[in-house]
């Protein structure tokens, strides 16, 4: 499958495109500077052996792409998915997750329309299938090729998409949980402050959660 | 240590009641009516061998505790609070949480406070120590004695009341951990609907969770 990591070049979007190459896949990462992608593929590449990482601008990273991941901060979200991702023919996974501290604490901070998946779900038309996926796997854990990921990844949103995003889920080594459709995008989305929360407080390095 | 538990006479605060006298403590479970706690704590007892538990009003039930555990529906809870737990003299720890239902799913729903900690916060007097706690254990694993708990506890508030609700946590088999003051309430309490999706979904009876 042609994979496209939009925002490829942090730890998040670093890690899933590495493994996600590792794992057989066509990866392209983008980001808004071309020129920065391709630096940042070419050292993914080199971390690989046999797998390879290309690397472009936003938009040319979606073309004949069968899914994007929505890898860029949550300010940016919206903007990307209307001017890169609207009708572009694939499915679109958001890890997006919105973040402020209170008190010491990292709390969740959604947008006004309650959840990072449904301000993304407004910027694309209705035609392009949406899910929410991999918010959260630790970016730490996931740019450490060399670390077994083993944990959890909640799913929800349209049916199609939640299947494209539970397979690619599996191919970074985590279980896919369905969790159901748009209306639990804040639980999930909330999840992220929380295990960052439980990982500095109680000494859980890349804190990840296991549903048993 | 003596334990209220408030609204015991369901599966939830049920379980809860007989594990923590299983751990020793001396455990009262209230009830809006009296007659009603005692014929739970009867019951109570009767699967408990050696340990017992004793019923009563929810007022009484506090009478000389050292803690007090929320367990009442979320609509009754900052009445309960107001009424019953205002300058009790103990620790009181919130199980509480608002859900409704969203195309099937559990979705959280928080009172207009942003969640049912800052409700029952606001409905104390300042000097009476608040933690949130158990939110995320499932009632029927809790209600089953035969069942390790074998799951975390995310644990927030005052930091005496924290102390104390993370000692109780782990009296009920379960590991406590720290995520921080009432900022993060939101997050804890909102995992709990996530939990029931990803059980009925998945098929993961009594839905736990373990942050790894």
């Amino acid at each position: 499958m042609k994979v496209a990591v939009l925002g490829g070049t942090g730890k998040f979007g670093g890690g899933l495109a590495a493994r996600l190459a590792e794992a057989g896949h066509e990866v392209v990462v983008g980001s808004r500077k071309a020129e920065k992608a391709e630096e940042a593929a070419a050292e993914y590449s080199e971390s690989l052996g046999d797998a390879e990482v290309e690397g472009t601008s936003n938009a040319d990273a979606t073309n004949g792409a069968d899914a994007a991941v929505l890898g860029v901060p949550p300010e940016y979200a919206a903007e990307t998915a209307r001017t890169v991702l609207d009708g572009y023919g694939g499915v679109v996974i958001t890890p997006v997750v919105g973040m402020s501290r209170t008190e010491g604490d990292f709390v969740y901070a959604p947008p006004e329309e309650g959840s990072s998946a449904e301000e993304i779900s407004t910027a694309l038309d209705d035609e392009t299938p949406l899910a929410g996926a991999f918010h959260n796997l630790a970016a730490g854990k996931l740019a450490d090729l060399s670390v077994d990921i083993d944990a959890d990844v909640a799913v929800f949103g349209d049916d199609e998409a939640k299947e494209t995003a539970s397979g690619l889920v599996e191919d970074v080594g985590a279980r896919p949980l369905d969790v159901g459709g748009f209306g639990v995008a804040p639980q999930v989305e909330a999840m992220t402050p929380l295990l960052i929360n439980v990982g500095t407080k109680n000494g859980i390095k890349d804190a990840g959660v296991r549903f048993v």
